[in-house]
């Protein structure tokens, strides 16, 4: 099953040094002191690096909502009942969730993909790649088998590969799944070995008892099943989540076509783990777009070696924290495109020392 | 001269309770685990207080970027010669510089004022309110008379007014002058009792030997001028700038008319710790974009009280910060009143702790 994902994810290309280099030439023409647009310079290489040209441009922007139901809802680890991952879902079709709104705002394109509901929708704009309805609970066995973890995480590599064939030039991962954080903390666990205390958060804001469920449940699912941290399939299948192993999916995918990818939240994260420790040359597509008020996140995004560029406690999810990074992408290749050089403007250059 | 400025900013009202209220409401009805927008919450309650309404919109974006030379210059503070403030409005009103395309992207008009550059500049978009050709050279005598600081700071009230009333519903500040940074940290050491080395940064960048020569000249202007922080408008004068004056002018302008101020950054922070000195309301109407990687600047948004949104390591001024929170508060705007609510969408709500 790992043969066949990374062989249908192709080889990960690294990052194109010329685009890079030329990036950083371009970037030192333009008429403002050296390094002085900060993080958003870095983030012009890397970019270009990613698409392989310095003045990259994207248009079609994807936000991949994937949804899925959690059977660890049962041991009451979430302030919602399970139901709101459907009727959610509807919303996020009728335009009306914040991902949605904020989409809109970005010229960004929202596809909600059933990766695993707990019911049925009939719309025309859901994508139906229903693997199970939903995971076992993990508290008490496997969330689901190896092989409906593998097919999973194979069917959002294919939505990676549909929608770049139809245009996407950049991803945005969102989700949407009661019970979610609490698997995304359990994959930070066994991938990193960490305790449960460590890695669980109040998700959509549960009280102190609940938390301290939450942690046990964690604690429990662990010890019950014994992931495996060098086998991320096997962490997927026992600890984690259908929407968790798309996205860790469309992440390979999106890497394998040189797409750049910008991670949303808790989830996202627990995703980008997954996908780069079943290929590390991943990270090199990876944009982490904000640090959520969700405690494990700031360990995630060490662990993978991001830096984030918004820190505005959001622990919304859906993908609305990667879609308010669009913004700033967009600003970055306006910035490589339009802005002028100091040879064009005929502006005197620094100084020397 | 205070008296005047006070009185053609008017009275500073407070921000609306019952827009408020109301804003509160509607976010917790919103389908999103109460708080989960973390920061841009508090930032849509903000926003309804200053603009009395719980769903504001915000359509005329004015970004007022002022330019002015200083004197200080001579004593080779800036790593850039001081025709680059007017090679630079050259760029500005060519559309060319870093603000004018961010502007463009966020829908923002740029307005150049020419406070007192040290040259002429004749162009139909330029905005003409010399007050003087720079100010003196501030580390041998005062920057200029509080009869120009004061005339100053009444021009940039009436651009304000002028701005509000042609329809601008939020301004964001810029500025452009060889040499501000020099300035904003002297205001800033002078309002607070500061050290010149805490508060003098690198600027547009420059090395170890002109960070210490720069540090002394600040260190040389606060004891040849003794500016008494208990008068704004001695400061300005004594160790001000042109640009930090005119800034400090449109804040209290804007505030008095319920028009809320984006922030740029260390120049921008100058101007409203000048403004907010004058009249405290003013802070009020102040939202800080980001905190820049001049060192100084955190230590204004401490003393302001201000928690910045964005956390680049910015350092190019001109605006650029500023514009690229319109973004957020657009973000912002549409969330309150696109968004759909838990009844409108039939979703379930938290359970009972």
């Amino acid at each position: 099953m790992l043969t066949t994902i990374l062989e249908a994810a192709g080889q990960i290309a690294s990052p194109v040094e010329e685009s890079i280099r030329q990036a950083e030439l371009r970037l030192n023409s333009l008429t403002k002191p050296p390094g002085s647009l900060g993080r958003l310079e870095a983030l012009a290489v890397r970019l270009a690096g990613i698409s392989a040209r310095p003045q990259p441009e994207y248009t079609k922007r994807t936000v991949v909502v994937m949804a899925a139901d959690h059977g660890v809802c049962c041991e009451g680890v979430s302030a919602f009942p399970q139901e709101v991952t459907l009727q959610m879902a509807h919303n996020f079709l009728g335009g009306g969730a914040g991902v949605n709104v904020l989409a809109r705002q970005a010229g960004a394109e929202v596809k909600l993909v059933d990766i695993g509901m707990n019911g049925e929708i009939e719309h025309p704009l859901l994508v139906n790649r229903k693997i199970r309805r939903g995971t076992d609970n993990m508290a008490q066995g496997p969330a689901m088998s190896r092989e409906d973890a593998g097919r999973t995480v194979l069917a959002g590599v294919q939505i990676a590969q549909e929608a770049v064939k139809s245009g996407t030039d950049i991803f945005v991962t969102g989700e949407m799944g009661i019970g979610n954080t609490t698997a995304s903390a359990a994959v930070l666990c066994a991938l990193e070995g960490l305790s449960a205390e460590a890695a669980v958060g109040r998700g959509t804001g549960i009280d102190d008892e609940r938390l301290a469920r939450k942690t046990v449940v964690v604690e429990r699912a662990l010890r019950v099943n014994r992931p495996d941290a060098a086998d991320p399939l096997d962490v997927l299948a026992k600890v984690g989540g259908l929407e968790i192993a798309g996205l860790a999916g469309l992440i390979l995918g999106a890497a394998a076509l040189q797409t750049p990818v910008i991670l949303d939240g808790f989830i996202s994260g627990a995703a980008a783990m997954v996908a780069t420790a079943l290929a590390p040359e991943a990270r090199a597509y990876l944009i982490a777009s904000h640090v959520s008020g969700e405690q494990g996140h700031k360990l995630m995004l060490e662990r993978l070696g991001l830096e984030p560029l918004l820190d505005l406690g959001l622990r919304l999810g859906e993908g609305t924290g990667g879609v308010l990074c669009l913004h700033l992408i967009e600003a970055v290749c306006r910035i490589m495109s339009e802005m002028a050089t100091f040879e064009s403007a005929g502006i005197s250059g620094a100084a020397e020392a």
